[in-house]
């Protein structure tokens, strides 16, 4: 089968990569459509030290089950990203994304979706619904990163929440917090970008047009720049004892003062996987276009161009489509 | 009337400073005894740009009330160190000490303690029950600061909590939730300070005795070293989804990478002062022994001595008094 495998710091796109045997308890799954996220790029960057085939966002059809509920055979399907060892404290209370063994598909110690076949256990398969399209239901993932955040925290329909950055992350967590009736403002540099949640119902603002005004004044700002510089404009929007969300991994580079957070009684909450059964509920309300989201559909055979592609100023999300 | 001033970069024991007068519903308070803190050491450091009277811990009597309720006249008091202007959303809540305009006793934009008289709000003021002694209350101060992590966070009777640090903060926040009943243990570097907390009861472990099995087993870990590598030592002790409560300020100096906040789903809960009622009423049980924290007991005329002594690595509380 073709596969995209990162190997020795190196890319490549495999045609007789060998097909994967689903262990017990497991699906194989022919793979329809992928979608790349900037956590594949990270990778190749050097993240997680992860070798093998990469990608985690798809959705397939279950084409053979290595065990006895066969109910998802021929199913369109997705699949939940962490593999838990179901031993341990965190598996036992369904935080399989928190267990201390997990694999992570495509992430860690488990091969990827950028491939025409793809195992995983039965456990982590949901149905997709008839109403909810591939080019919807690839997004199950990172909706399902945007929901975590009120799985974590109790958000009041009052409260004022800013996202902050403009890609895929903070669009997709604008258009479900926005989805979901809360009261969101979403910032970021690029207007375009904006455009596609303020045409789906989000309000938007320039990065350059924050002021004084907007110091210190939202109950939750969601962190989704990636970088310092969003992180302590995030503590500045923040107000005394509100709540910031890291939704994005971050490395500061430089010195970054902590005091305001004392001082504030900020809260900090880093915030990253979450549960599918929401996000396809959510989907299946069809409030959110994600078509608006897709800035190229590629074919498989060009997932190399689709990387390049993927770093460009204006992208969004690149899909990778099998047939 | 005596105060030691901070002005122009240098601190100064005056002896005929101008006795302050009680503005409305105000109280002029002569100091019994002060306390001196680490952050007002940090303010001769240049921390909040603050020039006037130091000082914010202290136990005193009131002599003259500009108001009419007489009802505090001559009784024992200490005083809550935030003033608001009672004016806005915050303080509608009774949280004063987050109110945007508010002064700050001895510390923002209104004299502190370390000289013979102080006024206050009538508001700030508390009767000291007469089973405290001065020695006690004046711990009142961060006592109410230890406390007000329970004001913010629920913590479980079976959560196991680390209190990282040592110093004054850490010892009366081990001492305080083991108070409490809680499950703590207190990490240090000095086996003589740790001592202080282990002779009343609370755990200990030296810093060194830290081994693999720490890492990730805390449920909430309150950072109060004050230092950078304390905060990284705290990310690595926190359980994933744990609390890591920030006690001290810090600036990083150096490149902080923020990933394991958000792959852990870390929450940051910055922590500062607190309400004195609760203090208070802890006190009365008679369950800390606040004396064994006091590392000498000075005469207010060698106040300039005692901050000196407060810089020294064996120094734990310094306490001026008046007379």
């Amino acid at each position: 089968m073709r596969a995209l495998v990162y190997n020795d710091n190196k890319l490549e796109l495999k045609k007789n990569y060998i097909k994967p045997f689903p262990k017990d308890n497991e699906a194989l799954i022919k793979v329809k459509i992928a979608g790349i996220c900037n956590t594949d790029y990270e990778i190749t960057k050097g993240y997680m030290g992860f070798n093998g085939i990469l990608g985690h966002e798809f959705v397939g059809v279950v084409e053979q089950i290595n065990g006895e509920d066969k109910s998802l055979l021929n199913k369109r399907v997705v699949g939940e990203i962490n593999l838990g060892c179901n031993n341990c404290e965190y598996c036992a209370k369904g935080l399989q994304r928190h267990c201390p063994n997990r694999q992570t598909f495509g992430i860690f110690n488990k091969d990827g979706c950028f491939a025409d076949y793809v195992t995983l256990p039965l456990s982590n398969l949901l149905e997709v619904p008839s109403c909810i399209s591939d080019e919807t239901a690839v997004f199950v993932e990172p909706l399902a990163a945007a929901l975590e955040i009120v799985e974590q925290l109790h958000i009041k329909p009052f409260d004022k929440i800013c996202v902050l950055g403009d890609g895929k992350l903070g669009l997709i967590t604008a258009l479900a917090l926005n989805a979901l009736s809360l009261d969101v403002m979403l910032v970021g540099k690029h207007q375009n970008k904006l455009n596609i949640a303020k045409n789906q119902g989000v309000k938007t603002k320039l990065l350059d047009e924050l002021n004084q005004k907007d110091s210190k004044s939202y109950d939750i700002v969601i962190e989704a720049t990636g970088r310092i510089s969003g992180f302590e404009t995030s503590v500045n929007l923040v107000k005394p004892r509100g709540v910031l969300v890291l939704k994005s991994t971050i490395a500061t580079g430089k010195e970054l003062n902590l005091a305001p957070i004392v001082i504030d009684e900020i809260t900090i909450l880093g915030s990253r996987c979450g549960q599918f059964a929401p996000a396809l509920r959510l989907m299946e309300k069809n409030i959110i276009d994600f078509t608006k989201l897709i800035s190229a559909r590629l074919s498989f055979d060009d997932a190399i161009l689709g990387f390049e592609k993927n770093k460009e100023k204006d992208t969004i999300k690149i899909l990778l489509q099998m047939e």
